[in-house]
């Protein structure tokens, strides 16, 4: 993982309550080299493994799931909080760090043995990652890896998520 | 437009709530040459209007910035619900079409006389991409052009957004 990426990710102490150090990636984003750059490192990692759909979690997943949805030239499934999904739905429940929250996917939005690739920016404890996935795996797809900008490490994300294929850009 | 894409949009009826007919893009973005081929018609529109940064609106916004920025070569500035960028910010009220809502913005996302492209799903009154531009505006951005998927003419969102060029794929 180049240094560079690293270096644009900014602390910032007590967000969203006081003793985190939030991740803020916006500086990363906002800079269309290093923007571009992590995507196609992310391409590269995943460009050979036949990827018929993103499946990327609201809202932060949302803009690294697209940007590779678009370049592996598959499709792209949101994974939204509670209540936002317009069509029907299934939801998994699951606790994360800051309390506990909901996860919704559309019940057609996956079908039987697609091969999904899950997205989302930042690997925590990995609770939200877990209930996205197992609404992917409800139905029918199978999941050929969990993709991350950030993977937080001393919060041990990947013991929840052993199954998996677990690949991060960065670790903090 | 190709009308292959407008097909793609499913109506929802009741959604978010009675009498509202909701235009859900799903089956497009989950159709990777569908979604990519609506990705491409943006990036026509606008490759050659130097763009230095796309400011796209949470959270469906982020679907069609994020990919556009990848294939532009822009930055990525996210325009966000309140409480939920974690750097200082500036913010402004406006009234939508289902209540009112505030926008925020990082104060550092755009620097002066940069070319910003304003980046949403949807248009339809037009109340959240007018508070999102003025904030752009307000960082000393100059606002190169408003790109939305679907424009819900009906609504006449354009009027609120006179001053801006604006571009959308397609209209109901």
């Amino acid at each position: 993982m180049p240094n560079i990426l690293k270096k644009a990710i900014r602390d910032i102490p007590d967000f969203p309550k006081e003793g985190v150090i939030f991740k803020d990636i916006t500086p990363l984003l906002s800079d269309g080299e290093l923007f571009r750059r992590a995507i196609d490192i992310m391409y590269k990692k995943f460009k050979n493994k036949e990827i018929d759909k993103i499946a990327a979690i609201e809202s932060r997943g949302f803009i690294f799931g697209s940007a590779l949805a678009y370049k592996l030239g598959a499709g792209l499934v949101p994974i939204r909080k509670k209540g936002k999904l317009p069509y029907k739905t299934i939801n998994a429940d699951y606790d994360l760090e800051y309390g506990a929250s909901s996860v919704e996917i559309h019940s057609d939005a996956v079908n039987k043995d697609e091969r999904v690739l899950m997205v989302d920016d930042l690997l925590a404890t990995g609770g939200t990652m877990k209930a996205a996935s197992e609404l992917v795996e409800k139905l029918g797809g199978e999941i050929v890896g969990l993709c991350f900008l950030i993977d937080l490490t001393f919060l041990k994300g990947i013991e929840k998520l052993k199954k998996y294929n677990i690949y991060s850009l960065m670790e903090f």
